[in-house]
């Protein structure tokens, strides 16, 4: 696969499979680019354009066969690797993170839960425990850790990705707000919050100015 | 202003607003798009095909002026109204959110927490205290509520919208993994935290598929 596949199609990916699956529990087989528009509030064309960069699902003036274009998607995404990820920081952030239900639902599996806080570290939650961060080198390769989630402060952010990297681990997700350096071996996404909020009050700006 | 910006220069807007507040603070008055790149990560040409939507605030060969720019952005993402946020759905995310540096950086205020578990009515959590749900339509307009964010399980964020809505709440950010169904006067923006980890996933799965 080298053909680049556009960010905003990437985007549309998880939905697009969250759908179909719940579209397959109903004991549907194929569903039409109308169908699939309806249910995600999409044109069909929006969707025949995204899905073409998957090879041909399409069952021609039919739709798609529902479970191959499913399993399709999840190889695409790479969900069938199971990912295993690893939360740095337990704060508010951490925790809700740790409990978000649609990660599990997309295969992802929350492995282990890590702080420097000696109030934080050997708590239970969500059944998991935390471990102290200083001990990542050991229980990263232990827990099979794919993917390490920063929900520390920005000015320990840096620091933690490094160690991470140290661990051997492949996958940062940054949610603390600052840049961060990593090689290019490391896939890297940075997450901001105020984005979607910024898009909101520009949306809101444009009605009321 | 007619002119359709896209969506992805209207998520770097916050990136370059940032950024520039933070120079202006160094006693900076002045900055190339070649520095502005180094900083984030861009290359110059993105950044001023992104900046070309606001009119010419370059300066041939120098840069651009750094406060016009910053009130100029400020202005396009309407973040001069200072919008007032009430989040709904008092639980580790909402927290999470309730305590977001970003947003109060960004001039984002969050007015007021609502919940309906009695258990949380009545808290204070960073000194704001939970008001019960029931109560919206009497302390939305006193709290001067402009946007409402669902941070409530799947299947009470409609009601929840609905409810916002009829309090005459005009921007909902939707965290709560269902699709909303809003009337069009309403600015509605749904968030899935999905999004990020799954082009992490993509990633990772490109490097070692």
């Amino acid at each position: 696969m080298q053909q680049i596949i556009p960010q905003a199609t990437i985007n549309r990916l998880p939905l697009y499979y969250r759908t179909l699956k719940q579209v397959a529990q109903s004991g549907k087989n194929i569903i039409s680019s109308n169908e699939l528009g309806a249910l995600l509030d999409m044109t069909p064309e929006q969707i025949r354009k995204d899905l073409v960069f998957f090879g041909q699902f399409g069952l021609k003036g039919l739709g798609y066969q529902i479970d191959e274009l499913a399993a399709h998607i999840e190889k695409i995404l790479g969900l069938q690797h199971r990912w295993r990820l690893a939360i740095i920081g337990v704060n508010d952030l951490g925790v809700a993170l740790a409990s978000y239900e649609n990660f599990t639902e997309l295969g992802f599996k929350i492995a282990a839960l890590f702080d420097i806080n000696p109030k934080n570290v050997g708590k239970e939650i969500n059944n998991m425990r935390v471990y102290n961060f200083d001990k990542i080198t050991s229980i990263a390769p232990r827990k099979l850790i794919d993917i390490g989630v920063i929900t520390t402060p920005a000015d320990s952010a840096q620091l933690v990705a490094n160690k991470l990297i140290d661990a051997g681990i492949k996958g940062i997700w940054n949610f603390a707000p600052v840049k961060l350096e990593v090689p290019m071996d490391i896939s890297l996404v940075e997450e901001d919050l105020t984005f979607g909020l910024s898009t909101l009050s520009y949306r809101l700006a444009q009605r009321t100015n």
